[in-house]
């Protein structure tokens, strides 16, 4: 894959550099540096909410912070309802805000996950009546989005609904399950979004599945059809039954796509080890002793998430790729999914994709000179940049092709 | 499964028979038969078309007929688009409206199938640009709903819509595949069921799909919110593969008539012979040389017709079956489905199905004797019946439990 293929991904500005005086600034050195990606390189930040509440041991805390920060820049909290409000009314408000406020003050964006889900549905909600189910999840979908207003800025607002009415994977049925059952889908997904966007109506809600089959295609079109306003659509991409490869991600990125709307690839995940045998449907039913990460499945891992995000990347509909867990501890199913070993160090999978995200994808210090009108362009993935002339500092966007102005030098006069 | 679990089936109305004068005819001898059957026990009329145009040798033709007729109430009728209208603006009306009249005339209903489909599009379709392959797909419906509006009371508005936009099992896309893509699946169910509507307003539209997975749910709740009126749910079951059994078609029944809508079986076929391999997905894909009925297979279709018969109608929501192709020869993919074999005779299956219909189903004719108020119920399967009496008869319906009064008798002043 080329950089022409990404070409969507790069921008330019020309920006003219002046003194105080308001005069062009000829002929000097400026040098620019990357700040920031437009694109959500993002990853969970389940592991941060203890760190952001002080219960982990500040050096081990220390590691973990740098080796997620120096690759993502968007963080997925959890909000598993069954978690998060264990007994009615006491919902863990507080935990969960300095989570999303330790990654808000390190510059990353935030993200919920999931307002409504059918799995982890709270126990004690199996026992009211479905009209009070209803009314419970509009409440707690309403609570949750007003008390995260300032930092939580985008919301899986509803997760599964493909499966929701059906889904039997469990002793007794869930109360979210009944809901979806008898209001139908399109009601349920409605219900998620029309609070969540009353409540905050500027924030980022995302109809999110794992059914890449034309079942979700299906649901997909009867919630547009429905009128509900959906600003990104979320697929899901546990790959703990093998990597995709490039044909079927194009396939499936091609048919969800033509909808219009943004994809984000909310649930990206790529084994270091032995790759769970095909004949399992739900992932949650396989269930291992031991899953260790392998020296080849490591290596097979590193090429994989370098094949896999190119090729996402080259497709102009993904605004985003959330990675599911930077580490192997504790991760979902005991799966080797994570980017960094029980033991702390990074696998080849992350130095791989931080080489894209910071090396390939991202404009290190770079020194220009100023032409004749004070001007240099800036080219680079789309994001913020510094520019440095004299000591002083200023900040551009590349947010496609355009012109900008500003001030850098201290003026002749 | 005993009659209780059929219930629903069954009804009664008490008659009084009274004389010219309008008196009861007190404890009388009244004849009691069956003449209809409200339910619809369908098969596919595709071999009468050359029959109602004398293509068919009178006394082949008659036997066919009398095989038919003993069993069926309901003919499926092809307007299969690039068969009905080889060449544009050329339909074989005529021809198909002799056919449909033949069952009219025969007591019969006639179904049409499909009014849209993307399998056998018409080769001429393809070269026009979108708007005016809907504005085709427009007039063709509007044409045949209206040339046959007296005699076709029940339209598969349109086949297989969940698969309609991504379909692939073809050299070349078809025009209506490149339709549904584009406008996508809803707008296509609407222009089919809004030009069917407004054409025969009293028409029963079906929305017709071979997907019982959680797609076609997803679909069906995304037409029923946008307001599209579907007057019934059409569940294929082409049973190549091998017998559903009862826990599966109770599941399917389940979950599709959740949304209230009277349920047709459109398409039911159980071979007589091997079963197609399971992993055959598209059942045209399996293309053998020669695929004979057994005696082991006309066993087990039997038995099997039975059961699926019985756990079809012990559910409420089910309205009609229609069982896909009476003869083996020129069945679908050379399948030994039919209930004949080619030779002529019957398999065990016909007669298993006759026993059902024409027997336990059945009323045959009975001797009553009215009451003091000159009364006899009538009980049995819902339909028609002829009350003799002195040799004067009149038709009385059995649709729940009601009342009726009939005249009978001469009068005795």
């Amino acid at each position: 894959m080329t950089a022409v293929q990404l070409g969507h991904r790069y921008g330019d500005v020309v920006v003219t550099v002046l003194d105080d005086d308001g005069q062009p600034l000829r002929d000097r050195e400026v040098t620019v540096e990357q700040r920031t990606h437009a694109f959500s390189f993002g990853n969970i930040g389940f592991d941060f909410v203890p760190v952001a509440n002080e219960e982990v041991p500040p050096e081990r805390a220390a590691r973990m912070a740098d080796l997620w920060l120096d690759v993502f820049n968007t963080a997925t909290l959890p909000f598993y309802w069954s978690d998060f409000e264990p007994l009615p009314g006491r919902p863990a408000t507080t935990r969960l805000r300095r989570a999303a406020q330790w990654f808000a003050a390190r510059g990353c964006r935030v993200k919920g996950h999931p307002l409504l889900w059918h799995t982890l549905a709270p126990d004690w909600l199996r026992e009211l009546p479905t009209a009070e189910v209803e009314a419970t999840v509009r409440a707690r979908i309403r609570r949750e989005v007003a008390d995260f207003a300032d930092v939580v800025r985008t919301w899986d607002a509803i997760n599964e609904s493909v499966i929701m009415p059906v889904f039997r994977n469990e002793p007794q049925r869930n109360a979210i399950t009944r809901l979806a059952r008898e209001r139908g889908r399109i009601a349920t997904v409605r219900l998620a979004f029309e609070e969540a966007r009353a409540t905050d109506p500027t924030a980022t809600l995302i109809l999110n599945d794992f059914d890449m089959s034309t079942a979700y295609e299906c649901l997909i079109e009867g919630v547009l059809e429905a009128g509900i306003r959906v600003d990104a659509l979320g697929l899901q991409s546990h790959m703990h039954q093998g990597y995709w490869g490039e044909e079927k991600t194009l396939e499936v990125l091609d048919r969800f796509s033509r909808y219009g709307l943004p994809i984000h690839m909310t649930e990206t995940t790529l084994v270091s080890g032995d790759v769970m045998p095909p004949e399992i449907d739900d992932l949650n039913d396989y269930q291992i002793p031991s899953w260790p990460s392998t020296p080849d499945g490591e290596q097979r891992q590193a090429d994989e998430i370098v094949r896999h995000y190119r090729t996402l990347l080259s497709h102009p509909s993904v605004q985003a790729i959330t990675y599911w867990g930077l580490f192997d501890e504790g991760a979902w199913l005991g799966a080797p999914a994570g980017l960094v070993r029980t033991d702390g160090t990074p696998k080849p999978g992350y130095d791989a994709l931080r080489r894209l995200v910071k090396q390939e994808w991202w404009l290190s210090p770079t020194t220009l000179r100023t032409d004749d009108a004070g001007r240099v362009t800036v080219r680079g993935f789309l994001g913020d940049y510094q520019l440095r002339c004299a000591g002083r500092t200023a900040t551009v966007a590349v947010t496609g092709h355009g012109e900008a102005t500003t001030t850098l030098g201290e003026g002749t006069r």
